[in-house]
């Protein structure tokens, strides 16, 4: 054990990629504990891309302050404890940060310190990755959100990353035909020939959507999405109608100011549900709507307000109104 | 009646703003009805954003084919009738077309003409607006998916236009602070001192967004979204977690091309459900999750792949692995 815990600290800001220097190793003396703590030896630490966004502005997390440790993800060994909870020898994931060593606190609610499970013949590193943050966001993402069912199409962008292989495979367990969409021949064949996709998309071909289209016969029912921008636009134009996107990432635009992906953005970090809603679903129930809404007007507790253009020539000039914002209430046309 | 039905003829497809011409004013004869029809006179038609995506574009209808009648909603009443199901002198909706005279057929799933609901004191206009289209919108839009509960703060952009007028005032029927944003004072002067609206921001003065978020003290819950781009952006930033928005229009884009619509577009266009994910919301549940996925790991199910990149001192490095496309399956670091 070394009186020296090297750390990772954040020094700048990145602009697109990390540059040398954003990120500083400093040297600080080993922590000593207090009550209702343990010192860990930090062993290996799980590389995330949220991590970018981390380090540049608040999200789900308030961003990195500059001067701080680098928050990360991280497997650790007990190595001394004040904590009722842990032992020398026990083995913790949490938010270890990018450092030697971390401190694991009762008091710390974001750490999030957990011992691993009793799973044998599994790797430390399993922990990180299966067993770890990415297994987890497979898991919930597909069952809370993209709820597989058999026979359904699921793409997943990033595919083989390390969630989006997690999710794929998943996917396969339920059922679906699963198609992956990867940069490069290598992360293909992985994809198809270890992993049992259906099939894998290298969109760095340049006729990948055509290929796209090919492996998607039946239309898209689930998109695992962690990509964003052009690749999740090719993907929604193939979804089917009232299928479910699970956004678990949007990796195109972490390293760009990309305001197509802005919005976006907020559904992701603050978990949002957005649904398109058009009415012809619903005509089958016109009467059941139409009795509610007749008996708030009749009753005083809807009102409304028309706005009415005489003559079926000026229908044409009626429908610019909507766009430039001259009509209050409904806009009807008297023939 | 006249022996002659007036027709809007799509003659080009618009660019921005309908031009002069885009639509043609010409005369049919009026049809002759074979059985299983009706002749209805066209009384008053429904102007809807909506028409102006049918004259551009496949979307959840196929666009209005060149030389074609424009589609638009109407109200009608039947003046002559070899249809079973209808009889002179009924009043029916439906997509009449915008003509003088429409025929109501009973092979015609899409016209899907309806007899008006038999409901007292209603003007004939109220069926295309609060018993139309836009009052079936805002009631199922706000019933199916924005589920409004007591206390809640929803926004609705465009508020001041037939559906969204509507969707607030159910929202005040249910008990939520409602917020609307709209062009103009004197709509802005409706939405609050008629309609009852808790607030109505106008989007035209330049302070708009301060006032916004001073209206909106606790977050936004439901945002019922009818315009999308900037305004849609500035709604999302002062969403709650969780929140929920129904995508019911984006009618900032529909006379324009905006990309960064164009992925919400679809979203709209094929009633996709969008949920953002993080997996932080799931952390208590991480035993059920790590249980599951050990057990395939263990059973051969699920396979995994490492890269593993050593020395912490490596770790800046390892992140632009993730943005560059270096690695496949988990990203570790070795500390």
């Amino acid at each position: 054990m070394s009186n020296v815990n090297r750390q990772l600290i954040l020094h700048t800001r990145p602009q697109g990629l990390l540059a040398p220097g954003d990120l500083q190793l400093a040297e600080a003396p080993l922590p000593s504990l207090t009550d209702g703590q343990a010192l860990a030896r930090v062993k290996y630490l799980s590389i995330d891309p949220t991590m970018r966004i981390w380090m540049a502005m608040d999200s789900y997390l308030p961003a990195v302050a500059i001067g701080e440790v680098m928050r990360a993800f991280g497997f650790a060994e007990v190595i001394e404890s004040r904590h009722k909870n842990f032992k020398k020898g026990d083995k913790v994931v949490g938010l270890t940060g990018l450092q030697d060593y971390t401190v694991v606190d009762a008091s710390d609610k974001r750490g999030g310190f957990q011992k691993v499970p009793p799973i044998p013949f599994l790797s430390d590193t399993a922990f990180l990755g299966v067993l770890g943050i990415n297994g987890l966001t497979a898991y919930f993402g597909m069952t809370e959100i993209g709820k597989p069912q058999k026979g359904e199409t699921l793409v997943v962008s990033a595919a083989a990353g390390a969630t989006g292989s997690i999710a794929g495979q998943i996917g396969k367990i339920h059922g679906c035909c699963v198609v992956g969409i990867a940069g490069g021949l290598e992360k293909c064949k992985w994809l198809t020939e270890e992993l049992g996709f259906d099939a894998a998309i290298d969109y760095k071909q340049s006729d990948w959507k055509s290929k796209f289209a090919a492996a998607t016969p039946k239309g898209i029912d689930i998109d695992f999405e962690n990509v964003g921008g052009d690749i999740m636009h090719t993907v929604l134009e193939r979804m089917n109608l009232h299928g479910r996107v699970v956004l678990c990432g949007l990796i195109s635009g972490y390293t760009k100011d990309d305001p197509a992906l802005a919005s976006f953005g907020m559904v992701l970090v603050k978990r949002l549900r957005v649904e398109g809603f058009i009415i012809i679903d619903y005509m089958d129930r016109y009467m059941e709507a139409a009795t509610q809404l007749g008996k708030w007007k009749m009753f005083g507790k809807m009102k409304d307000r028309e706005t009415i253009v005489e003559g079926l020539e000026k229908a044409p000039e009626a429908i610019n109104m909507l766009f430039t914002g001259g009509n209050i209430g409904k806009l009807i046309v008297k023939v």
